[in-house]
């Protein structure tokens, strides 16, 4: 660094905006390791608390995009344009917006993460498709967009090296809640992915990162300001998560659940959020004259089958095995599969997605720590969900178990975060808010 | 740690009051390693910008006290009384204070620091005395106190480890200026001597830690109200540091000062502000019935000798040579003296003690960086003050260096502080604010 770093802390200690030079300096003291864990931890709880101008966000998230190798996609020659969640229960949106969006003319390059706590990750969801590999070079990560119109991969240590140590310093250190460090980790890494656009699906709710409407609303803000600062096209969509996003919980599940919609089984809520982020998508990459249009062309393609085409030709790409669209059984299954029935009749009154998840992390299905290890088949099936009658004994979900005993204890967090009541609740809209 | 960091880190970020037990937690953490620097920097942080409660403030110090060693001084009978300065240049009350008021029937256990950056410290000043010793082991600290009634050591690492890495933490990390950890960092060393009380003299100006009154003022309110909480006596004075305190500046030039002021040579602001905090830790030690008498006590006991005996008889039992009392020269001196000597006729309008104090680090009489080491002899020994008149070619002061060229630099630099001008200023009071 060439400031003395204690001088920049202290600045930003004090309420006062740090001028783009500085905080590059600070970013190269992130990467080179001039900028010592007690200065990390300091200078990341002073953002938590002063916050950051929007210049200030804007010059964090280049500086942490230019700490790595930013990529090009020099051959592809349609507009590039991404998606990004914050996290949900059951989002599974990628992998079907992936090949959907790339249908309708859109190169998507999607880098993702892998899941922690009760929010899932695609990576990990995508590993349980037999060979499907992520870990693609740059160089093939291009060439895949450029054959199919997407492809989908882990970041790879070359991408934002800036934000891997901010994050792990963020997670250890109470300073993950806050909305500069937020967006500018989100952003660094999606704009060194080589994208025109992004549209953000800011989750809300019980089961979301942001559970109360008003502090997910800045946090979009933040996103679109900050996005279109650092030159890039930016669209947010406000969208619900107070309930789990389709009917399949846990990873093989819920691939099973996409390979389905591909085909054209799709819960009506996992379709009107992806069309919903489709059409976003569109729009941003100029490919449609409105929403309207967008969306028509959307249900045409997935209708029609091109989207399940998409799917397949990336899969051959990316190394998995084609056979899975018409066998879906090839994904595997758990040993153990138990239904949940209800106690009495009446009508469910909630569908508690924060238990859920949880229930399907301590299935083996996701990750308390980093490096946990994950077990793709295990998880949750819904059967019933809010507002649906049931009588005595039907059953509302089944839950997928390596054992017996971890069934057993899962059947009845589901039975309770599933309460069956005599009020019909009907669960409210999916898209709260649009930012453009 | 019993909790997790992360959590009790993000309460302090969100503005919660830390309870007594979560306190002790993290800071056994910061003792026994299981909270990460990267922890400590963040809680250091969230303190700096959320502050503390009084409640808090005293736990935070009591929590820090019995990181180490308490002292007891169990065959000490008189009351236990020290003194404790926030810094300045020329600050050499200490050594005059211990024995005057050590002479007065009052025990003084004062544990003291080096110096760093503008401000000197009491160790280095003592230091410059041949064969005094500062190291003593607790048991040799009570047993010099209980002999002579005072002791002056450097502190152990038995005393406050936790203060000792969160210092250091926030001296890299911009996590200085925060009045709860200013407070319990000052407190908790100084309730592990074994004191009954304690008067703060809180400096206050350019030279000062604290430069606005008012932050020195809410120093002052926290350092009281956290001495008392924590079950010690306080008082405090605000006194003047826009102007050095006495005439001479580094290390054994300023012993010599106090030599010579133990003979009566006393220049008019030491002995101020020196008798004033006399008079307070008299009052706190209930051998005074009431501020007057004290003074006139402590005039009593420095104008018949009595506290020269005293300095006498604490050298003897430290290792030092008595024999410098009556031949300052045994303290030696730098090799080269120059005067500076004024450029026109006039009155010295200003006597700068930030640009003072930080030419004698520049002469070697202090240190830029905690591992630096001090040249005992070079310094400053002004011979005119604020508002004096003066001719051409007067001189301002001595510089005393290592060689010519470092007194050459000093000489133009400190001319420039002691600027000459035709209005007549006056220094105004010394004694700002009292509080008990």
């Amino acid at each position: 660094m060439q400031n003395h770093p204690a001088r920049l802390i202290a600045k930003k200690r004090d309420g006062s905006e740090l001028t783009t030079a500085e905080i590059r300096d600070l970013v190269s003291g992130v990467v080179d390791g001039s900028l010592g864990d007690a200065q990390l931890g300091a200078f990341l709880m002073a953002v938590c608390c002063n916050g950051m101008t929007p210049p200030e966000t804007a010059a964090l998230t280049l500086a942490m995009r230019d700490s790595g190798r930013v990529l090009q996609h020099t051959n592809v020659t349609r507009p590039k344009i991404d998606k990004h969640s914050t996290g949900g229960v059951g989002d599974k949106v990628s992998l079907l917006l992936a090949p959907l969006v790339a249908a309708a003319g859109v190169a998507v390059p999607m880098v993702s993460g892998r899941g922690l706590g009760h929010t899932g990750g695609t990576i990990d969801k995508l590993a349980s498709l037999p060979g499907y590999r992520t870990d693609l070079s740059p160089e093939r990560f291009s060439q895949v967009i450029e054959q199919c119109g997407y492809a989908m991969a882990a970041p790879s240590a070359e991408i934002a090296p800036a934000d891997r140590r901010m994050y792990a310093t963020r997670d250890i250190s109470g300073t993950v809640e806050s909305i500069p460090l937020i967006t500018s980790s989100i952003l660094s890494k999606k704009l060194a992915e080589g994208i025109d656009g992004l549209v953000m699906d800011v989750k809300c709710g019980r089961a979301a990162f942001m559970q109360k409407e008003h502090d997910a609303v800045l946090l979009m803000e933040g996103l679109v300001a900050t996005g279109k600062q650092a030159g890039i096209k930016m669209a947010a969509l406000l969208t619900d998560m107070d309930h789990p996003l389709g009917l399949a919980l846990g990873n093989s599940l819920e691939v099973a659940e996409v390979i389905a919609a591909l085909d054209g089984h799709c819960p009506d809520d996992l379709r009107e959020v992806t069309l919903a982020l489709g059409v976003e998508m569109l729009l941003l990459a100029g490919v449609a004259a409105d929403a309207e249009m967008a969306k028509a062309t959307l249900q045409r393609l997935w209708h029609d089958g091109v989207v399940r085409q998409v799917f397949r030709h990336n899969l051959e790409l990316q190394g998995g095995d084609p056979a899975v669209l018409d066998d879906p059984t090839l994904l595997g299954r758990a040993p153990v599969v138990l239904p949940v029935e209800a106690a009495h009749s009446g009508f469910v009154s909630d569908v508690d997605p924060l238990e859920l998840g949880r229930v399907v992390v301590d299935l083996g299905g996701g990750r308390r720590q980093p490096a946990d290890a994950i077990d793709p088949h295990v998880g949750i099936v819904l059967k019933k969900v809010l507002g649906d009658a049931v009588e005595t004994g039907d059953v509302l979900a089944f839950v997928h178990a390596r054992d017996a005993a971890a069934a057993k204890s899962a059947v009845a967090r589901v039975l309770a975060a599933m309460p069956v009541g005599q009020e019909r609740r009907r669960r409210g809209p999916l898209v709260l808010r649009r930012m453009a």
